[in-house]
């Protein structure tokens, strides 16, 4: 069991700490506090710091392991165990990543001399602590753990995730000038999340960024279902230690001539019965429009293509026809949009050079996006033109609730949250019986170009 | 290969014909003229009576046996075979149902000297043809060939289905002022159907009644799918020859104080490799309130309730805990509506008893719903209300798309017609993310009944 004790701050960080996490964590106190029994509106970070910064609090943080539920590799990872009577231990655990920062940097300097190639290229990253404060929450594992191990993938994958989030979050709120509401949760069964919606904002009708943290065991069947390729892993006694983790992201826009976005980058580890860990990352970047605009198709496909070719020659082509094939409504035998990047199931060459591949990804979404929010913003549109967003809408509604994988994974999953598999969905949609543009339209062209998927670059 | 040629008929029964058809297919041909190569338009039915009603006219109908699709033993059943060269003959089929009434009636007449138990039944329920006239379209099946085979099981359920539909459709169409459209479509592998879709009317958002014959080959996988028992049924060469059929509608009005109702009763033939066929019913009627009614709740049950009390004791019981078992949405954790009753695989005591069953519960659609129609036709409602109920659609979008056996059977089954399986999704719907109603509310009241379902009678 691994006991973590508080320990002194600098005045000046807990300053900034306090700054940067207050607003969220009133978000959160009503967000969370009536679904799980935790309550951060008497949080001690609203209390003097001399109340919550000492030795003497006697709160303490237990490792996964005591709860006797993450029975995983993960279980070293020390993490916060929660129960129906912790609220004040929960409300501290986000003191404690605050409070624990550089003693644990300070701890690691000490006993370490030398670093390996993994750990330099996590200090290229930046310090936790810092990177943290951006944040729209504190991040789903406890920050002093994600000190600890910080030359982890798990780590830098989950500090990328949660960057991810804010980074988007930040520029929908700076055009749209609403705020996103903020929910942290937990999975029974070994993780959580954060979600930030944004309902019926001045620009968007429904903007969903959601984070997710999961880890426990799986049956090999289950292990098999989530990798695309559908390997078989052998697990102890047919369980396998698992760990998932993903940004995902859709986005929809009140006026018909701002499309739909939708991103999710995510990362999964299983231990096999051997002891080795099978790793793979997935992905992509698409887009929704309700019409066509071949500037727009150009700009979002060229801005991922240039974050691929940095990687590798093949990966644009291969991945936009794997996005193409993927977001196909078969019923209906058309794509659910235009595309953009797809990829599942990526082990190679290396776990570094991959999750530079999925960085870069990352770090394409707001500058594929934003621009053509900016572009439209003040376009004007008739009714027709909201009917037929809304008839796209409801198409958008059958490819998720019918194939996309990640929603038909998660409602069958016990203990998974609802809400935040279901914020892709639209706040409005529209089913008409027989319903087919007039040839020569723009809703006519929209439909040649989903049955026909194009090159656009 | 069975050749009908048209005979002549008296000048009556072409009035009548034409009156009553005429309306229908002129909406037959704005409907189905831009998706099959079909045109009623120029419907020998416009024409003088003496250039579609003689011997002359050359045009003949052929057995489905002829064409190679349909192996099963529905093949000696002749139906209507249409190509795409074939407009002039599928214009005929209409005529030709009427041409050849009283032919077969005569000839049936003459051959035969004593009835068998299922003739008499069959008889009781009165004349093929002039039931035939009371439908909103012509029947899937040739009317000829329904007059020859009207003894058989087949046939009295595909008079039962399509008497349900104009029955159901008449009475909304009386109470809304609007008018059905009518679509006759044909699936290539076999069979085909008629929709009926009231879309944006006074008092109904949108609604649909389907009638559906399809027969051919299933896999045995498909075959066990089918079958919610999940028997195993042996082929000849792994093929079943099956043939089902069915009526389904549901109806969502606009008032939210009008609940959306939804039935289906269908009826499965499957021969296996030694020849038995085997066969089963299913169904069932269910009522999904926006607001709870407790009034319009002991109506809707109990309507049902007398229905199957006449056929078995443990029928209602059952079959309304059925009912709120299937329509449950799993991962919300409530159902889609109040329920009603729902059954399946029902194949004993013996098949006119079932049949008979059935009955009872196609002819209690009327009086189970229009009667609740009625009384709140004129309350009026709140913005708040109308919000409520588009969130209450997007739960039936759920479980329609996520769930219903049929839906997804029908999305996954190639050829299947989508607008006819999709017609059952609301003209629209909302998803708010984190929408919880208000303690001591109506709408809680809804959501307490929806996690609890309550006995009504």
């Amino acid at each position: 069991m691994a006991t973590i004790v508080f320990c002194s701050i600098n005045k000046t960080a807990q300053a900034t700490a306090r700054r940067c996490w207050t607003p969220h964590l009133k978000e959160l106190a009503s967000a969370v506090g009536h679904r799980v029994p935790l309550s951060f509106t008497h949080s001690p970070l609203l209390l003097p710091a001399t109340r919550w910064c000492s030795r003497g609090t006697g709160v303490r943080f237990m490792s996964h392991g005591t709860s006797g539920r993450a029975a995983s590799g993960r279980a070293r990872r020390g993490a916060l165990a929660l129960s129906g009577a912790a609220a004040a231990a929960a409300a501290a655990a986000v003191v404690g990543f605050l409070a624990n920062a550089n003693h644990f940097q300070r701890a690691e300097m000490a006993t370490r001399v030398s670093q390996s190639a993994e750990e330099k290229e996590a200090d290229k990253e930046g310090g936790i602590l810092e990177r943290c404060l951006g944040f729209m929450s504190p991040p789903v594992t406890d920050v002093s753990v994600l000190q600890e191990t910080k030359a982890e993938m798990r780590t830098r994958m989950e500090m990328l995730i949660m960057e991810t989030q804010a980074e988007f979050c930040r520029a929908l709120e700076k055009v749209d000038g609403g705020t996103f509401k903020v929910d942290r949760w937990e999975r029974k069964e070994g993780g959580g999340g954060i979600s930030c919606v944004m309902q019926d904002g001045k620009v968007f009708e429904k903007a969903g960024v959601n984070v997710s943290v999961v880890f426990g065991n799986l049956t090999e069947e289950a292990a098999r279902q989530m990798r695309s390729r559908g390997k078989v892993l052998k697990g102890k006694d047919g369980k396998l230690p698992f760990c998932a983790m993903g940004v995902s992201s859709v986005i929809h826009p009140k006026n018909p001539h701002i499309p739909t976005v939708h991103f999710n980058y995510r990362y999964f580890e299983v231990e096999e019965e051997d002891g080795t860990k099978q790793w793979w990352f997935g992905g992509g970047t698409d887009l929704t429009p309700i019409y066509i605009n071949k500037e727009d198709a150009f700009h979002f496909h060229n801005t991922l293509k240039e974050a691929c070719d940095k990687h590798h020659p093949q990966y644009y082509p291969d991945f936009k026809k794997w996005c193409d094939r993927y977001f196909y409504i078969r019923h209906r035998g058309e794509t659910r949009g235009i595309g953009g990047i797809f990829f599942d199931d990526l082990d190679s060459p290396s776990q570094e050079e991959v999750f530079n591949f999925v960085k870069s990804c990352a770090h394409t979404v707001v500058p594929c996006y934003l621009p053509i929010v900016y572009k439209h913003l003040n376009d004007s549109f008739t009714a027709e033109e909201k009917d037929w967003q809304q008839v796209r809408r409801g198409r958008y509604v059958e490819f998720n609730l019918v194939y996309d994988r990640g929603v038909k994974f998660g409602l069958a999953t016990p203990g998974s949250r609802i809400e935040s598999i279901l914020m892709s969905l639209p706040l409005t949609a529209r089913w008409e019986y027989m319903h087919e543009p007039v040839e020569g339209t723009q809703e006519a062209e929209m439909m040649e170009v989903l049955k026909n998927p194009k090159e656009w670059v």
